[in-house]
């Protein structure tokens, strides 16, 4: 298997992305995800109750279709919180882009991602759909990964190089991170493609187990949002015999799994204002839900982060976290380890001395920077 | 019923504080809260699983002891994740205590607060204890309040008096708070003392009934700590009709219920680093568990919490964390009205529009200073 730290497009895929006019920065936020043949989806989106439109939207595609070609993505805008209209809004951008590529509305699938509460500008978008599709083209994805960004500072991206099934198969993904990224849903925005041919049912479990292994086990803020969505789309471009279980269904999760967890861990390492890339280790749990229990409780607590930044070796905070996550843990048992925190990089190993689960969460440190760029925001 | 917005003993009670070389600054780091007569004790601790030394050895005395006499207390210092030797600490600190005041040692609580794991400095408390009983005094409550303070910018007090029975009684309290605040326990420290007769039962339900409409619905940063702890003693010394229910005790609540409910602001007014104080009114919730889910869920929202501090009209920050509380809201349904972002005082009213519950919760903003405060706390 090649890993590669750029995304390159697999066969079949083409991609661009422009800039219309919903960011005031003028910057790049219009991106456009293509397959020229019809595609496989799975999806995971965010457990908060308030959805946003365009998960709203591609729920309702994916459950009466089952061929995609195209992931519209916009930045600057969640169009969440926007009642009917902002339905009505991600429903218009479908329509014009499926009719404009020739393709059915319901081989669309939507992602916005910015600021709550505000209309889309839905003229904006609509009028430059035409120029962002006839731009498609095979390197565009290099365009398409600046136009999902928000307030991350470097582009997140991707490639795996793979044989399986007896062929040669390309996995790329792209995603933006930055802030309200909690655990316990697909976090954030995360496109990946594959040329891989895969069965419906084989796609959407190796999804299940790499994302919750990957950006579910990585905390920001804390702050769930109502957009996040991981959308995968395999096209079957490489041709390999079909993947459905066994050794091949495997070799997919393995691959599926490195891209999934590297993109989880740029997006950690692009945490607003963070200075710190904090791994926190948990051992000796009982199951995996309390490893995942206790890494998140210490991840998530302000005092933990803030200390972490103050490089200061006020590790009771750690001990405090634990004990407040409601795990049976006695404090005797309790072993903690952490690493030099003069570095970039800190490992926090805790062991609760109770099991043999256990599990990894990926953070930051919390910094006057998160502050200043989330009093601002807007 | 006479509020004042300073403490002064009940009858029968007596107080100091000192400074005995904890705390580097030399500030005042031990305080001692006395009756002269044996009390009724009725205490909430944290819901916390590792709990510090003073309390474990708290739980034990409350189980074998009905009369108490002293409340010694140290900042400086949390005596937690100090293993056996901390509880012994704790043991030795109470023990000399006892000898010098000529009590049992059952009839001493104990309260630290202040760094976690770190050995107390025995020796010089023990030290100390002669010349801090010897200094016991009625006006001895101001030095108390300030010996029981870490990063609390005031000292939090307050007193009451109402007729009950027939008979004048005080309610008197301090408290101390400033970061590690979390609801759902006996948060932070709080000592209340009065002279009303009240049974064992009555103090007891009085106690649980206005912790959790005070000192549970603040929230500071959402750590939970592991000291945190609020004692009620109650010495008879007012000589009213033994109060047990009805509407002496509906009297006794009233009051209890305004001394928790003003100290528990006190300490979000002074949470470390906060420009603003936030009133989150929850109403249209099914239940009270539902309308504090929701009311914790936004106060503890970084997010939330760094918008108020930029007074930045990003309200979609507030319908991503009552979307994230896991409650079974509609977006149709959400009304959120704030009032004026450049004042300190900040109201912030949430109708979820599914029943006829509602809270009250009280905040604070997230700033560069609380960051500052706690990166270099040890």
């Amino acid at each position: 298997m090649k890993v590669l730290r750029r995304a390159i497009l697999p066969r079949g895929f083409e991609a661009n992305g422009i800039a219309c006019g919903i960011k005031k920065s003028g910057n790049l936020d219009l991106a456009l995800l293509y397959s020229n043949i019809a595609a496989k989806a799975a999806c995971q989106f965010t457990t908060n109750k308030i959805l946003a439109a365009p998960l709203i939207v591609d729920k309702r595609c994916l459950k009466i279709n089952k061929e995609f070609r195209a992931v519209i993505v916009n930045s600057g805008n969640a169009n969440c919180f926007t009642g009917r209209s902002g339905i009505k809004d991600a429903e218009e951008t479908s329509k014009e882009l499926a009719r404009v590529l020739k393709i059915k509305k319901e081989a669309v699938l939507l992602s916005s991602t910015g600021i709550i509460g505000r209309r889309l500008p839905l003229a904006k978008i609509k009028k430059n759909i035409g120029k962002l599709s006839q731009g498609l083209s095979s390197s565009g994805i290099d365009k398409a990964k600046v136009a999902i960004m928000t307030t991350d500072t470097f582009a997140k991206e991707i490639s795996l190089k793979f044989k399986i099934a007896g062929r040669q198969a390309t996995l790329c993904g792209i995603a933006k991170g930055a802030g309200m990224i909690a655990p316990n849903m697909a976090t954030m925005l995360a496109f990946l493609l594959t040329d891989a041919n895969i069965s419906q049912l084989a796609l959407q479990q190796a999804l299940k187990i790499c994302v919750a292994e990957s950006f579910n086990c990585i905390t920001i803020d804390g702050c769930m949002s109502t957009n996040d969505s991981v959308i995968l789309l395999a096209n079957g471009a490489a041709k390999n015999k079909l993947i459905a279980a066994g050794k091949d269904f495997n070799q997919f999760v393995d691959a599926l799994r490195i891209a999934c967890l590297e993109l989880a861990k740029m997006i950690v390492r692009d945490a607003e204002g963070a200075t710190k890339f904090i791994t926190l280790e948990i051992s000796g749990a009982k199951n995996l839900r309390e490893a995942k229990q206790a890494g998140q409780y210490i991840a998530n607590s302000n005092l933990f982060k803030t200390a972490m930044y103050g490089q200061n070796h006020n590790f009771g905070r750690i001990v405090a976290a634990v004990g407040a996550s409601g795990i049976e843990v006695r404090e005797e048992d309790l072993r903690i380890k952490v690493s030099s925190l003069a570095k970039k990089d800190i490992l926090v190993k805790v062991n609760l001395s109770r099991g043999k689960s256990g599990c990894r969460v990926y953070t930051c440190d919390l910094t006057p920077q998160y502050i200043k760029i989330n009093a601002e925001y807007n």
